[in-house]
């Protein structure tokens, strides 16, 4: 089983900010990643379709074999995530609860930030994470609706994007949050930026890369984890749009010259 | 069962680091803390020796009626940790593999060093984790049995400790690490001096509190967790030796005035 693939599931390439830091940290891992652009944004839909969509793209990681589900989406895993684990007898991941983890380990001041879609926003998934954790924390927490937008049309470093950034965040130049949670898999994308805009002192907390440290966890956990193998690991990727943005973003995010997906159509997939 | 404690060991005062995290990171969590320090160290010892000691520990803390096992000790985790995660039926973590993810994570040039006691030295332990995770590293181990003496002695910011800090890490001089695992829960006491010996450009790995990422990814997979509680949270700590050495340290250490360790003789309480 360990030789098996990793699945990763995404509204869009938000989900491969989490896929880079696995190819870095997990360097024997296969991985086969899907991304739902043909119907993205995810942020503005109802919590049931997010439900169904993902569902689907679960039943299509799934015909690959995995060994481990990574929902590497936030708006999907506060809508779909505890809904899908009880059906799979695989360990399932979320992005929510790694970020969490990770703002609480680097806030010094306990105030604490999140920007997400709205959601992710409307679920209060982040915020109740914090307080569960630590009823002491003050949080913020923002929606950042136009951000996933400019990501998926390859503005994250235009100046339209510089504008929307400073214009979304500026309520938190009101606060004392010493960490931001990018609370959405795009986001790190536009991470020069709003490191810019909120300044040194804010610490970014990439909810997707502190996802990999979870995954590495619970491989080591369940002893899936596979381990020093000679065999060049492999990298597969789908999503349900025509691919050629898709392989400029990616390729270019992932640092892959030769990175090619191939469009998958979710409906026919899963009732064949 | 998300009210129980978790219960944390080591030989001595080391695995107060790890507590230290565990108090910041999950201040709902009830923790029960015993260190072996009749009978350290443990670095030099036999491993079925090592195995025996720990057992005997785990026995105490099970009679505590926790819910997770922490070995917070390098040498005790090399020694024993796949002997004792097979007889437990709660989830059971050691402090090598956390600080070996987080060494893959930090290094940016794929160079890392591992200061540990003879005992984890001679398992070969972190270095076998680090290649099976990433055949490409170079890795550079050395043995610091000086280290441990000095920190339980309350030596560890003299300038004694500073002379054999520099002797020790000497070898890494010749080395090109951008990151040092400290493999031993006692050698955070002595960071600021390593850190000044190697330069900043050295990342510190923290195998301890890097472990506290795992306890709380496992309680949160397990749903274990101790959520948002009104009620304050309870520490208690024991030790095999006279405990005013430990009372000393540990108050320091963790900012708590009124740590009162109690003192148990483990053979006795385990055949009770």
């Amino acid at each position: 089983m360990a030789n098996q693939p990793i699945g990763f599931l995404d509204s869009g390439v938000g989900g491969l900010t989490v896929v880079k830091e696995a190819l870095r940290q997990l360097p024997h891992e296969d991985i086969v990643f899907i991304g739902d652009q043909a119907r993205l944004p995810y942020g503005p839909r109802p919590a049931s379709q997010v439900q169904e969509f993902t569902w689907q793209m679960v039943q299509f990681l799934l015909k690959k074999d995995i060994k481990m589900l990574v929902i590497a989406c936030n708006t999907a895993t506060a809508a779909a995530l505890e809904m899908i684990k009880p059906k799979l007898d695989i360990p399932v991941v979320g992005v929510i609860l790694p970020g969490t983890r990770a703002a609480i380990k680097a806030t010094q001041n306990n105030q604490i930030g999140i920007i997400s879609t709205e959601g992710t926003y409307k679920s209060q998934a982040y915020v109740k994470a914090l307080h569960d954790r630590n009823a002491q924390l003050k949080v913020t927490s923002l929606a950042a609706p136009k951000f996933v937008p400019l990501v998926e049309s390859n503005e994250f470093d235009t100046p339209l994007a510089r504008k929307v950034v400073a214009e979304t965040l500026a309520p938190f130049k009101q606060t004392a949050i010493d960490t931001l949670i990018l609370g959405c898999t795009h986001y790190p994308l536009l991470r020069p930026l709003i490191q810019e805009y909120l300044g040194d002192d804010v610490r970014l907390i990439d909810s997707g890369a502190e996802t990999v440290s979870e995954v590495s966890v619970l491989l080591d956990y369940f002893k899936l984890a596979n381990l020093n193998t000679d065999r060049l690991a492999t990298a597969e990727f789908y999503t349900t749009a025509a691919p050629e943005m898709f392989d400029l973003i990616g390729s270019q995010w992932l640092g892959l010259n030769d990175l090619k997906a191939q469009q998958v159509h979710l409906e026919k997939e899963i009732t064949d």
